[in-house]
């Protein structure tokens, strides 16, 4: 059952989430009514924020007593990890975060939940990923970050494929850093042998998209996971399922992240919190 | 009939009230609710700014693209006239503001409600001010606007008082720039003749606070307002309610501000609504 959200009133706690554009994001939907649920008395609300506006839109909010946390999406997830006072290794790793939390000294802390939520839907949906083989496509942001979750979940070997060498091996070096020996990297897709393929490019967004990989390639037995969260059904999915692959879809990238937003962001039941409020203001000084 | 809000979404259009503190403002619990009966998807959020933050916390906001209006409260009514582009005469006057406004080429306007709400108040409660002769006490802030307000709203005689003689001197030659010779200041309070007696004074807040007037100089038939909001029925109201006049307590000051803001943001019903979005980022540049 849904709970009534509590209005917004001077004691609202805030959040906000940053893209350029941000009428798609989806986050309000799903995290106010956690806030509701949870009976606490906070909001998240889109900030429509352009790319030479970010530092500019994050120092404001970082200003704000009654701000405790920003989310960004496309295309600020690189650019904010410089807006935050400290990082995750996934951050660094990744070089990209998506959720910046006001900590107790008033200092901002930036996580990338892109990789760590992917791997969290992939156990919730059975998936253990825990001395597997992968495979990945593309090197992105996406990809960097769901390499590096991957990889800190136990996965005994991973292929990430990118047509772009160089960033290719800088995502390399930095995994090896953390997990040595573990990654192989190449131009075009390693299939071989994968027990997960993930596509983390956006091939598949529009039906028009050519495929990531060859739909006969994948080895029998593959489960066939997408980040592409719309379409739900992509070309890739559908033509897994076709050939009696178990597929994962994007959205339980999302499903995964909520659990770990509640405890990055320490959202609790209101009859247990004690956190302080409007703690320091330190890195707005 | 309360209509359920809009959930917020990415497709959200932003209000923000700046004050410190800012948990006691009401404004967020007032106008939510126009939006929804409008059918308007906007909500008004609460950021807590500190003075020495101000600045920041605007040129955030400004820069956000579905920003269309921010609210500020005490202490920044004075400070952010200089954070807009323009603003109103009566800002001029009052030296004040309490509302920007992002117009349709992205700049910002700032105007001041307070005088105009106490304004529109009193002729909503049947007392109007056109012709009539008023005593203010008080050239402060709420003093200086309500002065400008009642002026403009063609009070025939205004006297203001004040014990600071310099900010009195200030008033008053703004105020004769508009209105020559209407106006007319003492260090204590003239009541003489007075249809109207204000009290924009703080002094009620606190129960032990001194009468901002002595209740037996109070002209005969004469209407007595406060601006002070809680509590509800000050000291002054009490002592000239027990005199026989009737009283204009200050909560009428906020309910006249509600239809103005409406107007000044353009807050229509949803149906005849064709505003543009995100139509600029002229003074975020």
């Amino acid at each position: 059952m849904l709970s009534a959200p509590a209005p917004v009133s001077g004691t609202t706690r805030l959040y906000a989430v940053l893209g350029d554009p941000v009428v798609q994001v989806r986050s309000p939907l799903l995290v106010n009514p956690i806030f509701a649920r949870l009976g606490l008395d906070a909001v998240l609300v889109p900030v429509h924020t352009r790319p030479e506006h970010l530092a500019r839109v994050v120092d404001g909010l970082r200003c704000g007593g009654n701000v405790d946390g920003i989310f960004v999406t496309v295309p600020h997830k690189a650019a904010v990890v410089a807006l935050a006072d400290r990082h995750s290794t996934m951050v660094g790793i990744a070089g990209s975060a998506n959720a910046l939390r006001r900590d107790d000294d008033g200092s901002w802390y930036a996580e990338n939940f892109d990789g760590l939520g992917f791997v969290a839907g992939l156990v919730a949906a059975g998936h253990e990923p825990a001395g597997r083989r992968v495979a990945l496509v593309g090197a992105g942001g996406a990809g960097s970050a769901i390499a590096a979750a991957l990889l800190s979940a136990g996965v005994d070997r991973l292929a990430v494929c990118d047509p772009d060498a160089g960033r290719l091996t800088g995502l390399r070096s930095r995994l090896d850093r953390h997990w040595p020996g573990r990654t192989t990297t190449s131009a075009g897709p390693d299939l071989d042998g994968a027990d997960l393929v993930v596509n983390a490019t956006p091939l598949g967004l529009d039906p028009g998209d050519p495929l990531p990989v060859r739909p006969e390639l994948l080895p029998p037995g593959s489960v066939v996971a997408d980040i592409i969260m719309h379409p739900r059904q992509t070309r890739l999915l559908r033509a897994a399922a076709a050939l009696g692959h178990r597929v994962h879809h994007g959205i339980h990238m999302l499903d995964g992240q909520l659990d770990l937003y509640r405890e990055f962001f320490r959202w609790q039941d209101r009859a247990t919190t004690t956190r302080p409020r409007d703690v320091g203001y330190r890195s707005c000084s």
